[in-house]
C-alpha cells in the first residue's frame, strides 16, 4: 500500500495511526498541501478531491477521506480491532470519531483558515479566536462523552478509531495555543495514547517530511 | 425508537431517509435548535453536544451523529443494506457520506453562518459567497467521484448511506440559491433518489414540525 499524505495533515495523521496499531508497513509518498504538489497529473483520485491523505492499495485503486479508509483497513485487517465488537459501542467509537471530523476539524483546517484571512480579511486575532471558538465546543463535547465511561482511552481499554481522530485534533489545538485545561478526561486519554508506539510513530516530528 | 430533530436540519434529514428506507417506525421528536429548545433538562444526550439528530433506544440509550446512527441502523435492521457488501465499495459509500458531512456541510450550518455574521461582522454578501464557495467545492468532487462510475444512484443502483447525504445538501444548496448546472450526474442522483417514497417522506416539507 501506498500512502499520499503530509506530516502536517491531521487527516493524514489519523491513517497513520491506524496502519501503525494494525502494523501494516506502506510506502510513505509525501506530497506538500501548500505547494499544491497534490495537483501534479496523473494523481486521479488526490485530484477528486483536492485533498489528503490517499491510499493507494496493492491493485492500484485509490481510497479517500480519514476515516472511511480507517474502517476500510479495520475490516480487511481486523486485528487488532479499532471497534468495539457490539453495535452500540460501535455507534459511540464512530460518534465520537465523527465529533472531530465533522465538527471540529473542518472549521479549521489550512484551507479555511486561508478563507478567512485572504477572503474575509480577518485579522490574526480574530482568526485565533475563531480557531479556539470551534475546537473549544468540540473538546468540551469530547470531554462530556469521557465522563459519562470514563476508561484508559476514549472506549474502553484498547485504543478505537475515536483514539484515531483525537490525537491528531489535539495536536492540532496545542499548536494553535489553546487551553485545555478543562479537559482532564480527554487529556488523560491523549497521554495514554501517546504511551502507546504506534502514535509516537506517526506524529508529525516522526515523519519524513516534517519541517519544524 | 425516538428520534429528536428538526425538519430543517440537514443532518436529521439524513437519518429520517435512512429511517424510512429500512421502514423503521419511531416517534418523531421536535426540537428547534434556533430556540434553544435542545438545551432543556433532561435532554442529556443533546446536552452532550448540543445537535440533532439524537436517537433513542428503546432501552433509552442514544445515539448521536448522523452518520455513526445510520450506520448502527444498518448493521441492527440489515434490510434493505445501505452499505455495499465488498470492502472497497463500502469504503467509497463512506468516502462519499464524508465528503458531504465533513468537508462541505459543517461549513455552512446554522451555527457556523451566524458565527460569521455576528462576531466577524461579514455582510449577507461575503456570507452567501462563503456558503456558495464551500459548496462548490464539495459537490464539484462529488461530481467528478460520480462521473467516474456512473450509476442509478450515489453508488450502483440502490440507495446507499452516501444518498442519505447527499439529498439533504443538495436541499440546503437550493435554499441558498446555488448554481449546479455544473453538477449533471449528482443532480440525476438526487432525482432519482426524490422518485423513491422514502426519500420524499423524509423531506422537511413532510415533517410535523415543518415552518415554510
Amino acid at each position: 500500500m501506498k500512502l499520499y499524505n503530509h506530516a502536517r495533515s491531521s487527516a493524514s495523521f489519523r491513517v497513520r495511526i491506524a496502519l501503525a496499531l494494525k502494523g501494516l508497513p506502506y510506502d510513505y509518498l509525501p506530497l506538500h498541501l501548500a505547494r499544491g504538489e497534490h495537483l501534479q497529473p496523473g494523481l486521479d483520485a488526490l485530484a477528486l478531491e483536492r485533498l489528503v491523505p490517499v491510499l493507494e492499495l496493492d491493485d492500484g485503486q485509490r481510497l479517500t477521506q480519514s476515516m472511511a479508509i480507517i474502517e476500510y483497513l479495520d475490516e480487511t485487517h481486523p486485528a487488532p480491532p479499532l471497534l468495539p465488537s457490539d453495535a452500540v459501542g460501535r455507534a459511540r467509537v464512530r460518534a465520537l470519531a465523527q465529533l472531530i471530523a465533522c465538527d471540529t476539524h473542518p472549521l479549521n483546517n489550512l484551507r479555511v483558515l486561508k478563507y478567512l484571512v485572504r477572503s474575509l480579511k480577518v485579522d490574526d486575532e480574530a482568526k485565533n479566536a475563531w480557531y479556539r471558538h470551534w475546537v473549544g465546543l468540540g473538546l468540551q463535547a469530547y470531554e462530556r462523552h469521557l465522563q459519562q465511561a470514563p476508561a484508559t482511552y476514549s472506549h474502553g481499554h484498547t485504543p478505537t478509531l475515536a483514539d484515531c481522530l483525537l490525537v491528531p485534533q489535539i495536536f492540532n489545538a496545542r499548536r494553535f495555543g489553546c487551553d485545555l485545561s478543562a479537559l482532564p478526561r480527554t487529556l488523560a486519554v491523549f497521554d495514554a495514547c501517546m504511551q502507546l508506539p504506534a502514535f509516537q510513530q506517526a506524529q508529525p516530528s516522526a515523519c519524513p517530511d516534517f519541517e519544524p
